[in-house]
C-alpha cells in the first residue's frame, strides 16, 4: 500500500498517497462541512467562506497568495458542495511544502477584510447569475431543493441567493468558520510527489493549530419528493426526474451505483441506447446516484426538443418499469467492469486519489481500499439489483425538475401513476 | 525518450509514448480534418460524420461497438475541431489492442446505414439546441463567425444548422470520408501502458487499408473582425473581445501564448486582479489565444450583470493599452513558470500526452520535445511581448461578441477609439 495516515494530536488526518514516478502532487485540505451544515440564516455562508479564504491573510494579500502559487506555476483552488468543502493546489515536487504552507495560512490566518467582503460578495452575484442563465444548473438546482425541500439545508443552492449573500458580515463568517473547521473534522491529503514524514512533521507545526473538538453535526436529511417546472423559451427541455436513494453507508448503496450505471452509465447503458440510439430522441441522456451521510438521491438527467418530451418520458418510466423485471447478468458484469476501470484509472491520478483518499476518510473514518469496494460490488446478484431497482422507482414520490418549453409535458400525478408508484401523496 | 514513431506505408503515423508504470492507455486517431474542410455545402459534416462513425460498421451493430469497449470497462468517445478530428479510447493495458480494432473498425468499415443516419441527425438537432440555450456556447460561436465571416469554412460553426444536418445523405457522408481519412493525414496514437512494435504490427495489417494520397488543403483562412451584438434577457452579459492572433508556425505565436497567459492566464494575472480582485466586476474572466495552421486569434472572455459591463470594459481597455507599455519581467517569468508546469503535469496524463503527440505530428510534421518549446519561450524578452501586445492590440480590427443584457454596451466603433486601432474599416 502506498497510503500513509498519521493523526495530528487535534484529530486532523493527514495521509499521503506517493506517486514515485511523478515530477508533480496534488494536495488540499478537505473539511468536513458544506451547505448542509448551515443554519438557515447562514444559506451560502460556506461557499462564501471558501471565496474569503483567498483574500488575504496576516501575512499574504490576496495577490501574493496568487503569485505565489503562481510564480512557480503551481494552481490553487476550492469548491464547496454539500457536505465538504475542499481547497487544494496543483503543484511541481519542489514546491509541496510551499503550498502545504498557503493552504495552512489561507485557513487559519485569513483577515476577513471588510472591504474584500464588499467586492468578493458582488463577485458571487455574478456567479449566482450565471447560474440561472445556465439551464443545466437551473434544472439541477431545483431538483435537488425539490428533493428535499428549502426548510432543509440539503435542499438550498450552495451559492446561497443575493439577499442572503448580501446579509453576511466579516464575524458571521469567521464564527462560521471556527465553528465548523476543527480538527476533527479536517484531512490533509496529498498524493503524488510527496513524503510523508515530511509533510507531517510540517503539518504537525502549523494545522496542529486546529482547535480539537467536535462540531455540531448538520442536521439530518429527509427525502421529500415534488415537483418544480419552469416555463422559458430555451430551445430544449431540462428533465431530471428523481427518486429516494441510499446514504454511503448503507448496504444499498453499492447497489444503487451499479444500477445507475446500467440505466444510464455510458453509450452501452439502457437509457442511452433505448432513448438516443434506438430512437435519437435526445444528444444526452445519463442517470446518476448521490449517496450522502444520512440519505441518497437516485436520478435520471435527459434535455430534448418540445416535440419529443412526451416520447422521451414515455421510454423513460418503461425502462425504469422494466428494470425491477429484466436486468441480466451481464449487464451487471458490464457495470462492474466500468466501475472497475473507472477506480483503477483514478489511481493514475493524483488529484483524483488525493480527493478520494480525503473523502473516505471524512465519510468513514479510514481509507477504503479499491479491492474491498470490488468485493462489496462483486457480492451483489441481478436479483438484488432487479428488487432494489423496483424499491427506488416505485416506493418514493418522485421528483421532478423540468426547465424550458415543458408546458405538454406530463406532470408528477400523472408520472407517479404511470410509474405505479405505492407512496401516501408528496408532502408539499 | 520515450516516444516511438513509426510511418506506414500509406503514410499513417503510429506514435506510442510508453508509460510503464501505468495500467492504463489512452489511444486514438487524429486526422487532420475538421469543419474548416467543408466546403459551403458540407457545413456540419465533419461533425455528422464523426456521430455517424459509431452507428455500425461491416461486422459490429452500434450496439456492438458500446458493448464491446464498455463490457471491459473502457470508454469511447470524438470530438470535431476547427482543423482536427479524434477519436479515441480509454481502455486498461490487456484491452489495448481490442479498442484499436474498434478505432480502426469505425473509421475502415462504417456502414453509414439510412435509418441510423436520420436518428442521429435528430439527435445532433437537439446538439444544436443545447448550445444555443447556453449563453456561453453562443457567445463564443458568434465570435468565431465574426472573426472570419460565414463565407469562409473556419467562421462557420462546427455542428452545422439544422437545415444542413437534414440535408445531408450516406453518399455523402461517405465522400467527404474518402476524400479527407487518408494515410499521410492520419495518426494512430497511444500512451500509457503500450508497446510500440505490437501496435505498429496490428496498424500495418488493419490502418494500412486508408489510401496514400494528399487531400485537398482547406482553403486559407484570412480574418476580418467586426460584431455581434444578441440582446436577450439573460442575468449576466457574456462578452468576448477579440483580434487577429498568430499562427501556429508564426515565430510570434509563443509570445502570444505568453501574452495570454500574462493578461487571463491565472488568479495573478492583470484582468484578473484588475477587474475580479481589484473591482469584483466579474465571477469570471480570462484571455486566450488560438493558433490555426494560418491564423490566430487572440481574445477576452467575461461575464458580468448588465449594471458593471460599463466599469469592465473600461478596465479591459485600460489593461489591453498597458499591457504594451508595462509588462514586467516577473510577469513574463510566471507566465512561463505556469506553462512549464503546465507542459510537466500533462506528462503525467495518458489522454494529454497522446492527444498532444498527436496533434503536433498532424500540424508540424513531428514530435516536439518540451525542451523545445521551452527554449523558445525562454528566448523571449519583455520587450518582444509588450510589443506584440501593441500589434495585436492595435493593428487589427477587433472582434466583439456579446450575448445578454447588452443593449447599453459601447459598440465596436467606440471600442476601436478608445483603443486607438489603426486600421481601416472592417470589411463588413
Amino acid at each position: 500500500m502506498s497510503v500513509n495516515i498519521t493523526k495530528l494530536e487535534n484529530g486532523l488526518t493527514v495521509v499521503t498517497d506517493s506517486m514515485p514516478h511523478l515530477e508533480s502532487a496534488a494536495l488540499g485540505v478537505w473539511i468536513k462541512s458544506g451547505s448542509r451544515n448551515e443554519t438557515q440564516d447562514q444559506h451560502g455562508i460556506a461557499h462564501l467562506l471558501e471565496h474569503m479564504a483567498f483574500k488575504g491573510t496576516k501575512k499574504r494579500t490576496a495577490l501574493q497568495i496568487a503569485e505565489e502559487i503562481e510564480n512557480v506555476g503551481g494552481e490553487l483552488n476550492a469548491a464547496t458542495s454539500t457536505e465538504t468543502t475542499a481547497y487544494y493546489a496543483r503543484v511541481l515536487k519542489p514546491e509541496v511544502s510551499h503550498a502545504a504552507d498557503i493552504l495552512y495560512d489561507i485557513l487559519a490566518n485569513s483577515s476577513f477584510d471588510e472591504q474584500e467582503l464588499t467586492r468578493e460578495k458582488h463577485v458571487i452575484l455574478q456567479e449566482i447569475g450565471a447560474s440561472l442563465d445556465s439551464p443545466d444548473d437551473l434544472v439541477f438546482d431545483n431538483f435537488q431543493s425539490t428533493c428535499f425541500g428549502n426548510n432543509q439545508p440539503i435542499g438550498r443552492p450552495i451559492l446561497g441567493t443575493p439577499e442572503t449573500v448580501e446579509g453576511f458580515s466579516t464575524n458571521q463568517i469567521r464564527s462560521y468558520l471556527d465553528a465548523h473547521y476543527h480538527g476533527p473534522n479536517m484531512v490533509l491529503s496529498a498524493s503524488g510527489a510527496v513524503d510523508h514524514d515530511a509533510l507531517v512533521k510540517q503539518a504537525e507545526g502549523s494545522f496542529s493549530s486546529f482547535q480539537n473538538s467536535d462540531t455540531e453535526a448538520a442536521s439530518s436529511a429527509s427525502y421529500i419528493g415534488g415537483e418544480s417546472i419552469i416555463e422559458d423559451d430555451f430551445q430544449e427541455a431540462q428533465l431530471v426526474l428523481g427518486f429516494e436513494g441510499r446514504a454511503y453507508h448503507v448496504k444499498d448503496f453499492y447497489a444503487s451505483q451499479l444500477l445507475a450505471t446500467i440505466l444510464g452509465g455510458g453509450m452501452s447503458s439502457r437509457l442511452f441506447q433505448e432513448v438516443r440510439e434506438k430512437h435519437g430522441l435526445c444528444y444526452s441522456i445519463s442517470s446518476f446516484h448521490w449517496g450522502f451521510s444520512d440519505s441518497g438521491v437516485f436520478g435520471i438527467h435527459a434535455a430534448t426538443g418540445p416535440e419529443d418530451l412526451q416520447e422521451l418520458i414515455s421510454l423513460l418510466l418503461q425502462e425504469l418499469k422494466r428494470s425491477s423485471e429484466d436486468i441480466i447478468q451481464s449487464e451487471l458484469d458490464r457495470a462492474r467492469a466500468q466501475i472497475r476501470s473507472g477506480l483503477l484509472m483514478a489511481m493514475e491520478s493524483p488529484a483524483a486519489r488525493a480527493g478520494q483518499v480525503a473523502r473516505q476518510i471524512l465519510l468513514f473514518g479510514r481509507q477504503i481500499p479499491n479491492d474491498e469496494l470490488m468485493e462489496r460490488l462483486d457480492a451483489l446478484s441481478v436479483e438484488r439489483v432487479r428488487d432494489l431497482a423496483g424499491r427506488i422507482f416505485h416506493e418514493s414520490i418522485p421528483t421532478l425538475s423540468a426547465v424550458g418549453p415543458v408546458k405538454d409535458m406530463p406532470r408528477l400525478d400523472e408520472i407517479k401513476e404511470r410509474l405505479g408508484v405505492r407512496t401516501p401523496e408528496a408532502a408539499e
